[in-house]
């Protein structure tokens, strides 16, 4: 947002704030701290900035109340700045919006049904009983495949693919590249070959679910693969057939979640972690980066299983050791024992 | 299949069961023990759903013969209840084919050979010189490279891109994403920079494989790289350049193998696992989930590596040890040796 | 290259080699030296396949000065054969160009600049304000958003999607279902679920710069992310909103490096690592494959930290007493302990 913009008491009323300051400054965008110039707002949410805070040129700053002394320009004080930064950021810097209707390169089916303001970007392919929610926009070469069920106020950006019958709610927001409800990798094996197992599930998301680039959600194979409300998915995960997510758990990039396992809510879980099927991990878990998952994860806390890097000379030997951990053990066991015989027997002098 | 279906007859006729019951009931599709009605078929492989044996209302169920007598509703007895509701549910539950011909949109190279059946959706591109066998369907948007190879039967799902000259044998699916066929990733280093070594060779899949969303096979730097008959590779998937995967290999979701390597037939290999490159694999290995793979495996088996996700304090001292190990190794010697020297030579009593 | 192809003394002067043999010899093309035929140039980098030169039918072999003597045909002495062989291979191997243009099929937004010699696929779509530079070409179904830039000579192979405002210099090669500049993963958690923070920096990526298939970049949350000049990229990696990556540093496939990291020049990093966000790797780092790197890494070397697959019961074991490291250290320093204390004061005999 360039023009225009919002008064400080404008903002301070969208997100609760207690405003100190000019409240008829105009505000048009957000930038950091250091960065930003008198028209713009920053937050202030860690003392690691606290120089950045003195001497801050920003038109205001969001912080907490015990902050808001060492602001030297206009405050808004609030309970959790990142947050309401979030929510300013959003008001000043909407999405650009493709305009509503279809493009004249896009394939719509006669059987479609577009609701009011829909946008269906050039290339873009609407298949036979596809139905989209109001004010959601189909990206340039999307592919909506039959009798899927589009939310409103969604955004497909370039290049995403929904499979048949698959739904997603209200306010979505799938990244390019993303691939809904493709076969999960289902086959049963023979002595000449593995056969494929059909996948006659679907793929449910609810509402409020941001998925990004290139990240797969496969179609259940007799269920549903089911994404709960909120959740957001980063870039290049795999989500495998029948996996149930449940609402507001958040899942870095480069994960993958094996089939038929079930995730709680609020869950967090690190990028390039991986988690086997058929297992159940419980609301409020946080998994770091890396990890591996293989059991049930029945309490709340953070679990985690990497390696930290290593100067390779280093890593080599210690990982050598790794393979004879268990002889190491015995070896242990073996010295307690013999120092205990010893104390109690000890040798004759010789 | 909603109306027809089959009669258990001819279900059993199809898959070679013994038929204990009503031969004439008429099934119509699958379903899980539980949920299925009595239209419906579904499977017995595992005394864990004994209790949904007892109690299912199917139309028939799929089962060894130590377990037909518990069978409460008509049962069809075979040696591999799996393998053979893949095929029935295979019957029952065909994939929708688009109909034959060349959507207005799609762009076909005047010279490109599309034989009988031959179906190319929306906004696909077919480069010039490529052949695609009967009876495949080219999804909306795929491109087909030039002078590629396309067998008989395949699906290739909305998106995929098969770069020029690559071959595909019959029945492929290929789901949303696939790229078959990009630069193998060869630079040759340089005071200046890295220098880029052209991929010259090609990538050729065998006949009956299936490949997941988003995964990448590249082509080969010389040699072509090459996937045999019956490999099924999962979702995000990435194989380098060069690499030789054996039939009937299945490979699960997010899982990389680096260029050169070469996988023997029959192998099954765990998601989120990497393989190094310039190795070899014989066939029947089952690599479990997240292993790395650094070395020849020249014996069958099963080969792991991931650590498993402890809580996070109990992890962050283990870590720490872990870097340590070595040094473990020689205060464990050093304590074994001194006490073999306190037993020859115990001290004197102060 | 089949026809044309160039003298050996042409081929001499392009890569500064001293020429033995003869000079006017026509070669057409890049082999290995075991497949090599005479009109085909191959090079001889390792001794591993002295076997292969000493048998070779080659043309000409590409070698270093000490090896030349035992070259059997028309010699290329050279320092860096790999290298001299990738300048030689690109000349005589040059991509197939699609011919300069707008495909009737491509939309072209009125006020997008495509300059002289810029090829647009079928299929693609450019948006407004978008500026190609001269000789670059689109590939089918590519997206190009909103006043993107493009520099001269670069390849988007069929399906590669820019986000609008990203930048990409001149040369750059971006294979199929690269995404560029889509969100970055952030969000700020509040009682309700978590509320989008706006991604308002862009990507800027350098000159010489190749990106394998399916690899995704997202764009900065306030500032760019940004790629220096040479760097390569693997497949299916993930490179997080405002990481900087150094100039000529190389990524293999399946890493993901998280938000805000720094990562030096002339690193090399190894398939499916994963480096967590806000920490800085110096320059010349390299990473083994399928590591882990969660703090900074301020000394050039090589660092890893994967454990080697081992066969299942032994991992087993391993990796159960991996989760005791903590308290086998703990039993280790108590019999060292006890150890000195028995040399100090031996128990009386019995």
């Amino acid at each position: 947002m360039k023009e225009g913009g919002r008064t400080l008491s404008e903002l301070a009323a969208l997100v609760g704030a207690e405003l100190r300051g000019d409240s008829t400054a105009t505000i048009t965008g957000v930038a950091a701290l250091g960065q930003a110039g008198p028209d713009q707002i920053g937050f202030y949410a860690s003392t690691r900035y606290r120089e950045q805070l003195a001497t801050t040129r920003a038109g205001a700053v969001l912080l907490k109340q015990e902050h808001a002394d060492a602001c030297p320009v206009n405050a808004l004080v609030v309970d959790d700045p990142y947050h309401a930064y979030a929510r300013i950021a959003c008001q000043l810097h909407p999405r650009d919006r493709a305009a509503p209707g279809v493009h004249p390169t896009a394939v719509v089916a006669a059987d479609a049904v577009l609701a009011d303001g829909v946008s269906v970007g050039p290339q873009a392919v609407v298949e036979s009983g596809a139905r989209i929610g109001p004010g959601s926009e189909i990206g340039p070469g999307c592919v909506v495949g039959r009798d899927v069920r589009l939310g409103e106020n969604c955004w497909l950006a370039a290049g995403v693919r929904l499979y048949p019958g698959c739904s997603v709610g209200d306010n979505a927001i799938l990244h390019s590249g993303v691939v809904i409800g493709a076969d999960g990798f289902g086959f049963a094996p023979g002595p000449e070959g593995w056969h494929k197992v059909p996948q006659l599930g679907s793929v449910r998301i609810g509402n409020d679910v941001e998925i990004g680039a290139n990240s797969t959600l496969d179609r259940g194979a007799l269920a549903d693969t089911v994404i709960g409300d909120g959740v957001k998915i980063d870039n290049l995960v795999h989500i495998a057939h029948n996996v149930r997510v449940g609402a507001h758990t958040v899942i870095a990039g480069c994960t993958v979640i094996a089939g038929s396992t079930t995730i709680g809510s609020w869950c967090v879980i690190g990028g390039q972690s991986a988690i086997t099927g058929h297992i159940e991990i419980t609301d409020g878990v946080t998994i770091s980066g890396m990890t591996g998952v293989t059991k049930n994860l029945d309490k709340k806390g953070v679990y985690a299983s990497p390696l930290p890097a290593q100067p390779v000379r280093q890593w080599r030997k210690n990982t050598v050791r790794f393979t004879q951990l268990e002889d190491l053990f015995q070896r242990l066991k073996a010295l307690e024992k013999a120092l205990t015989a010893l104390r109690a027997h000890p040798p004759e002098q010789s």
